[in-house]
């Protein structure tokens, strides 16, 4: 019998405002926004974008977009393209006749903001639902301890990066030392749905405020599992895929 | 058929580190420490305590506890009686025949803090299982905006006093607009335990933590809905018994 304390540790942060309780140093720390910072970061790279390189700010993309040969600027504010960009935050923007070969400057509300708030991690990757088996392959791979953290909206808790984190939980626990209660309510939330996310999260706040903009179908699209089976890793501040 | 505007919103933070996301400003605001402060309060107000004044640290507890006539001093930390507090955190430490008649002044880690925290409410009370209905039987009667603030281990996510928090929201939420992803995803927690409250929390971190200093059967006390019916209601800086 393989005693608990030979497993690394997994910790789940419901929202930017409470990392300062983690301790990121060291760990492999990842970073989600389901809706749909690294959902749309999967599909790209998935569908053969050469790096995605989030940004804080939309005056950021615009210049990195200026200097970056081969790239788009994408990002959106309220449900729309941000003014001085050329493209939103969706998955389904991003096929693969469009993005292959070339770079997507992104910047989000909630996503690029928390992996910039990252500090000292061994390892940053992002994670959705579209890369869900890949994202836990990974972790289990890796044997290091592992933060997963919610973008969440504007610092609030949200449902849809809880659930995410609370199936990757539920995917890995064995392996893992679970001593921390975001992770457990997480994986009760998660083990509650029975495997229909999109149906739980009908209830959200942010599934209302995307379908006042009529992206339904895209968040449909957000919630199925393994779409897009690959890994975005952060190298020198791209994400890139990860080879295993 | 009634407008969803016409009622008041119900909001759940789950984190004194995400209180700031959150305006307090003219809300009832609950009070949410299950292991042990709020439950302490509940069980000492209605065995006939006069109030109890909870304060932040254990030097303000001594010093007051020296000041006011006929009063106790309780608090601990570690799982023991502070050094220079009289008395421990646990609601079976004050029977009536103990308490009757006089004022526990208590600091606890996290209750006591959170409740010094908040700003401007128009009421402040506590709450837990051992007052849950009457909880909700108070906020069903103001008609006001709610928050409901988790005390939570250190500004850690808990999930005991989540649990209780989403007994509330299940039990009110007819009344209440509810569009916060905190609240809803407590319900979600609350209604996967079909009531039976410590089983659920035998995992957490925090019966954990408590188990080793052998207070099994008090957090067992502690989740047993409505053993002492009261509303401690916080006036001129004390809790005392609310009147309908």
């Amino acid at each position: 019998m393989t005693s608990l304390k030979s497993f690394p540790s997994l910790e789940v942060c419901l929202s930017p405002s409470l990392l300062h309780l983690y301790d990121t140093r060291g760990a492999v720390v990842v970073i989600i926004d389901v809706f749909r910072a690294t959902s749309t970061i999967a599909a790209a790279l998935h569908n053969g974008a050469k790096s995605v390189v989030p940004v804080a700010s939309v005056q950021d993309c615009i210049t990195l977009g200026n200097t970056l040969p081969n790239s788009l600027t994408a990002g959106e504010r309220d449900g729309k393209v941000a003014p001085g960009l050329q493209h939103g935050n969706s998955p389904l923007e991003y096929p693969s006749a469009f993005i292959s070969g070339k770079t997507l400057v992104l910047t989000t509300t909630n996503g690029t903001r928390l992996l910039h708030m990252i500090e000292g991690a061994d390892t940053i990757i992002t994670g959705s639902f579209l890369n869900l088996t890949e994202t836990c392959t990974f972790l289990l791979s890796q044997k290091k301890r592992v933060i997963l953290g919610c973008a969440g909206w504007k610092d609030r808790f949200n449902l849809e990066d809880t659930l995410f984190a609370g199936a990757v939980v539920e995917k890995i626990k064995d392996q893992f030392t679970i001593m921390c209660d975001s992770a457990k309510g997480a994986m009760h939330l998660h083990n509650q749905t029975g495997g229909n996310y999109i149906d739980f999260l009908k209830d959200s706040s942010h599934y209302k405020r995307l379908s006042a903009y009529g992206l339904q179908e895209e968040m449909a699209y957000c919630t199925t599992p393994d779409l897009h089976p690959i890994v975005p890793i952060l190298h020198n501040g791209a994400l890139v895929v990860h080879t295993f």
